[in-house]
């Protein structure tokens, strides 16, 4: 009998075997199976989709291999400025932050600002003051370094470049991102999204994963996603809840309203990336058009899965 | 013959004839015909939907009447941020701007970021610096004071209380944006919103008029749109682009779908407010669910009003 399933991912791009080696697939694969364990172990124990979603986010903040939280890149300026939300299918209510700084877990200052203010979306330093008015976690600059991250930006500053991840090769696209989405037992859906943004980005820019709509929707009645890719054509063309609405207004499962925005509307403008997906059914999937996307399934039914190539 | 439209407002929300002077009426209804006037003076001259609405906006937050551009409210630390968006329907290319200061025009700073960068949504300082190094007009804070403005800040500051609009009682919700929408003699559709925020607001709050999706949608396709009113609801409801999604997956009429919207759809989440909207083959409708919605539209076959109340 279904009960629960949590689907993850780690941000998408081009990811290929050839550029892996075993002991970096293995550390992925690792951390990815432990993002799962965090979330899973709230739905089992009956929890809310929204606290198994925060689970599993915290988890892929906290490990340094993903762009969102403690491994956020570095920008023009040498800065770290990171983006997160979250939305409770149950309420469709919603909280997000852009451009925040020094915060450990942006997912839980998504979570503060939709359950603990009057706000939907909080910014920057106003932003930190939420934060620490409402005892969230602060770490100082040593927390979020790392050799890796600094060397990426360390090659790219100067320049007017910038890496949307992991990679510091532009042509070499990696979104770095990670998400979750959950359905519980009791029939209510999560979706959550956090990123550090691009490498060497400029002017402050922000991406789609703060933008309820774009990057992160959840709706009882319809889905829940949470997307990872180039932000730009992911915010033109509101991502998250163009599959809610192909669900709502065509009656189209959330796999068919899945692929045809991933493989038909964003390429059409040249949206490269993925999404994560599950409905109220316990309906779950994971589209991407990229190469490849880190990402992870468990449901009380058996699936039990990590992946990261096509 | 049918060939251009003109659709303006300057924010939703109590706006009642007891609560206004024979004075203050006559100013705000100048305001908007100047700014149908200078939308208007574009489209006539076979030009661009897009343009039409910048000159329009610009018009609006060039006024002190506004909550936009010279008019912003002072948040809670008595600086003044603005937020905007642009759409051009044609190529469904967006540009958006959070929490800048000193812009003499936010929309045009939206349309810098829309045109020459790689990115849909600047933000703050960084927001600052694009538009200086695109030569875009800034303003001292002078430029932007105003008694009225100032008092409204004075009112409430050490409150914890923030104001939608014009007024400082909150009870009496007024959403200061201003906004406008236009199709033009070729076709093409365009949307754009600017806005101050809040009075006395706190945490560096965005709200929906700079999110794509949200405050501001466009596309050829089906229809352009302006937001205004409580930003929060606006936000989780993607309010917009749910005008945009009832009319492709439905075949609603703009008019249909955005009733159903303003009427049905935020009236659950008590998003007070309201919206305009023009589609390709020229229909026009303003709709809100407040007291009253300054708006104005002017067409090519003789349509010429500006409004204030139901």
């Amino acid at each position: 009998m279904f009960k629960y399933t949590l689907v993850i991912h780690g941000g998408a791009g081009t990811i290929l075997k050839t550029d892996m080696t075993d002991e970096k697939e293995l550390a992925y694969h690792t951390a990815l199976e432990d993002a799962l364990t965090k979330g899973s172990e709230v739905l089992a124990k009956g929890g809310a989709a929204v606290d198994a979603v925060r689970a599993a986010t915290v988890s892929l903040e906290d490990n340094i291999l993903f762009n969102a939280g403690r491994g956020s890149v570095f920008g023009k300026d040498g800065s770290q400025e990171m983006d997160a939300s979250i939305m409770d299918g149950k309420t469709t209510m919603a909280g997000a932050v852009s451009a925040v700084q020094h915060i450990r877990n942006p997912v839980e200052l998504a979570y503060a600002i939709m359950t603990r203010s009057q706000h939907v979306m909080l910014n920057g330093k106003g932003a930190y003051d939420f934060a620490v008015l409402n005892g969230l976690k602060t770490e100082a600059d040593e927390y979020f370094f790392s050799e890796f991250r600094h060397d990426q930006w360390i090659q790219m500053q100067g320049s007017d470049e910038a890496a949307l991840d992991h990679n510091v090769i532009v042509k070499d696209k990696k979104f770095g991102t990670v998400g979750a989405v959950a359905v519980d037992m009791h029939g209510n859906i999560a979706a959550a999204t956090s990123t550090g943004g691009m490498t060497n980005k400029q002017f402050g820019r922000v991406g789609d994963s703060p933008i309820i709509g774009a990057g992160t929707y959840a709706n009882n009645k319809t889905c829940a996603i949470s997307c990872t890719g180039h932000g730009e054509p992911f915010i033109r063309a509101v991502t998250a809840y163009d599959v809610s609405c192909l669900m709502e207004y065509k009656g189209l499962s959330l796999e068919q309203a899945m692929n045809i925005v991933v493989h038909d509307k964003l390429m059409k403008i040249d949206g490269e990336g993925g999404m994560i997906g599950v409905d109220a059914k316990g309906n779950a999937a994971m589209v991407f058009n990229s190469e490849g996307m880190y990402r992870g399934m468990r449901s009380s039914n058996g699936i039990n899965e990590v992946k990261i190539y096509k």
